[in-house]
């Protein structure tokens, strides 16, 4: 399939500043963009979409979420974390099936789609009901069998079971599933399992995602249990020879950013969810100050309670500004890297993330002529502070329009929304 | 003109508390609720519409804002606040003429309907020509002709046309617009004139609204010039005799919590405008214990940079629980009640802010069959957490239908975007 999509302004990233190519072309070829710049390219298309009006940029990375979780939104707001998550989350996490998961996964690629989200990393149970959503709908996804309440009873069938989901997933459905090694966290995981794992990773040249320092008892219990820092424990299991995808990040020591730096640790920010769970304010701007590549994630919908990157955008844009009283950190091109370049390449996805020919043809279309986007002197500021996910009208990946004005291409989204509403877990 | 709004989901407050009425009956007669409830009224109607589907929340209240700096939007994003004020703001805001400002304000109008803002209290540059768009369009607004950069020699005037604006336009529009005395802030005003408008204020009967310890920067200028903060000063030249609408209250002591406690005065809280200019943190929760009501705010387009309600809901929820680490704080029925209820009264308008026959019929229909609205085991949680402007279709104010299903009955919207973006104030 080639496409070519004509008059619209490209959102392009030189030299790490944003600026915008208007009134524009890209085209496509297979899964490829083929051209993008001012003349119309020559050649036959199979169709012309005229974005005259619209904002194209690179589609979004939701680094961070626990997808099939959209089964447990708005449930139990408002509650302190330990009650939150014994009265209201484990026990119905203890009655999900496979074919609920296959469900809640289909109902959260709708809503990513219709965000602008075209890949996400996930940790959930029954991945495999996750892959078979993320196939079958178009959408790219990092998946793992997870590590998860390991000890030295099940630490062979736990990694074995890791592996072998990583063997058949890494590289799926034309390259849009890539499988990686996955840990909960230190405190659900023995030091013994994720030592061995880590070997193990590293000789299959993987990735790593796994949560890490998401508030302060987490470091406090570390440090309390074996002296310590969550940070620490992971680099002396091995864990950061690998490349890792680190969530949360909010207790850091300084000691520990030196460590996440020197092993070029990615971290996934996702202050909705450490904002609503009370978890705190991860120290970002300095992560970025020594280096250390950040992306974004919505977490999972039950602390959050949407998979809406544009939110995370703002408000990891705002946070910090407010918190630390300097209206100049976190500007827009550090956002916009977080929420796309950054994320593809903490994903392990080359050629993607930018709006380049020769890169993956991933992009999302912004509808520029709402009441909310006038006037538009910097269309990149718009994005990160006014434009909302509602905006967005059109979501292509691996050149494949998955999602226009508002209707899904790959989805039967009213079946969808039947089946998730079905979900019983009371 | 009657209306017949049929198998609604019923948003009501009942002893503080919020929760749905299913499958509900809502009629109006001409600007009030005449009926609600689980059984159809009896009785002839111009229209029924079937709100299947949708939950109908009270309209939402936007207690402070410049409407017409959308016509700043997105200008001078990052900056440090004294450049972005001196080179970006300032100057441009110079050269604002009346038919920039009437132009900027339909622009704003037609963003708030959009997003559910039934009604909204402003400050600005041009007040008479807000008035006639407001007047046009439908939406409710208290405006003011305000104080700022006053002195002897200026005091007369000044205060002249700000009681003559009042007097013009206080119930103007069949009340839709009520005008109140305005301050700038106290760094803007000399105390003399203060003095002889908050007499004014009282004799008058009117409130106030005003820009209260934004920063740190404000209350440290205010202690060194005259030795008291900007709340003392405030309440030492009298303006907290008349009822009082005080904006930000970011950088506020312990005494001045008890002065605004003990003056009933009540706070606007914007949070997307305290942290983009990096202002820093209101103790909302602390203001909340002492029984100051809270309403909410988007501040002016160019430090947010939209007019979106949505937003600061879910801000304030969010915000508070994540940097004092407790998420129980904030919960829905406070967010909820510092949109709709706590707004409507801190712009002295009597029955509404509330579903109930008798009140206003100002009111917002939801949709919730999105993907990120399912599933909705707690309508009300979903509307703080998870919900979006993009959700609203339909905004209704004084019985009358503004906005429905995308399409404006009182706007042409086109040539509204078509002014706003020959704005040029280059």
């Amino acid at each position: 399939m080639k496409l070519l999509f004509s008059h619209a302004d490209l959102l392009q990233r030189n030299g790490g500043e944003y600026s915008v190519l208007k009134d524009a072309f890209l085209s496509t070829d297979g899964a490829l963009i083929s051209y993008l710049g001012k003349e119309r390219p020559p050649g036959a298309f199979d169709r012309e979409i005229d974005l005259r009006g619209k904002l194209l940029i690179p589609g979004l990375y939701n680094c961070h979420t626990h997808a099939p979780m959209v089964a447990l939104r708005g449930v139990g707001s408002d509650l302190p974390l330990g009650r939150w998550l014994r009265d209201e989350i484990f026990p119905r996490e203890r009655r999900l099936t496979a074919e609920n998961v296959y469900a809640a996964s289909r109902l959260a690629i709708a809503e990513m789609l219709a965000c602008g989200t075209v890949s996400f990393t996930d940790m959930y149970f029954f991945p495999e009901q996750t892959a078979r959503a993320v196939e079958e709908s178009g959408i790219k996804a990092n998946l793992t069998k997870h590590l998860q309440m390991t000890n030295a009873e099940n630490r062979a069938r736990q990694i074995e079971d890791s592996l072998a989901f990583y063997k058949a997933y890494h590289g799926a459905a034309g390259g849009r599933i890539r499988a990686d090694f996955g840990i909960h966290a230190w405190y659900t995981c023995d030091f013994d399992t994720v030592r061995v794992y880590a070997d193990l990773c590293s000789d299959s040249g993987a990735r790593t995602h796994l949560h890490l320092s998401e508030t302060d008892d987490e470091k406090n219990d570390c440090l309390a249990a074996c002296g310590k820092t969550p940070v620490q424990w992971f680099r002396d299991a091995g864990t950061f020879r690998s490349p890792v995808t680190a969530t949360h990040c909010v207790a850091l020591t300084e000691e520990d950013i030196a460590i996440l730096r020197e092993n070029r640790v990615g971290v996934v920010h996702c202050p909705t969810s450490n904002m609503k769970l009370g978890s705190g304010i991860a120290p970002i701007p300095e992560l970025v100050k020594n280096g250390i590549k950040i992306a974004l994630g919505t977490d999972g919908a039950a602390s959050n309670n949407n998979l809406n990157l544009f939110e995370e955008m703002h408000l990891s844009a705002l946070l910090h500004k407010g918190t630390m009283k300097d209206p100049t950190l976190m500007p827009t091109r550090e956002i916009l890297d977080a929420a796309t370049l950054n994320g593809a390449q903490m994903q392990g996805r080359e050629n993607c993330g930018e709006l380049k020919a020769g890169f993956r043809a991933d992009f999302v279309a912004i509808d520029m002529d709402k009441p909310h986007l006038i006037p538009a002197p910097d269309p990149a500021a718009l994005l990160v502070y006014s434009a909302q996910a509602s905006d967005v009208c059109m979501t292509v990946a691996d050149g494949k329009i998955l999602y226009e004005n508002g209707e899904y291409r790959t989805i039967d989204i009213e079946s969808v929304k039947f089946d998730a509403r079905r979900i019983d877990l009371s």
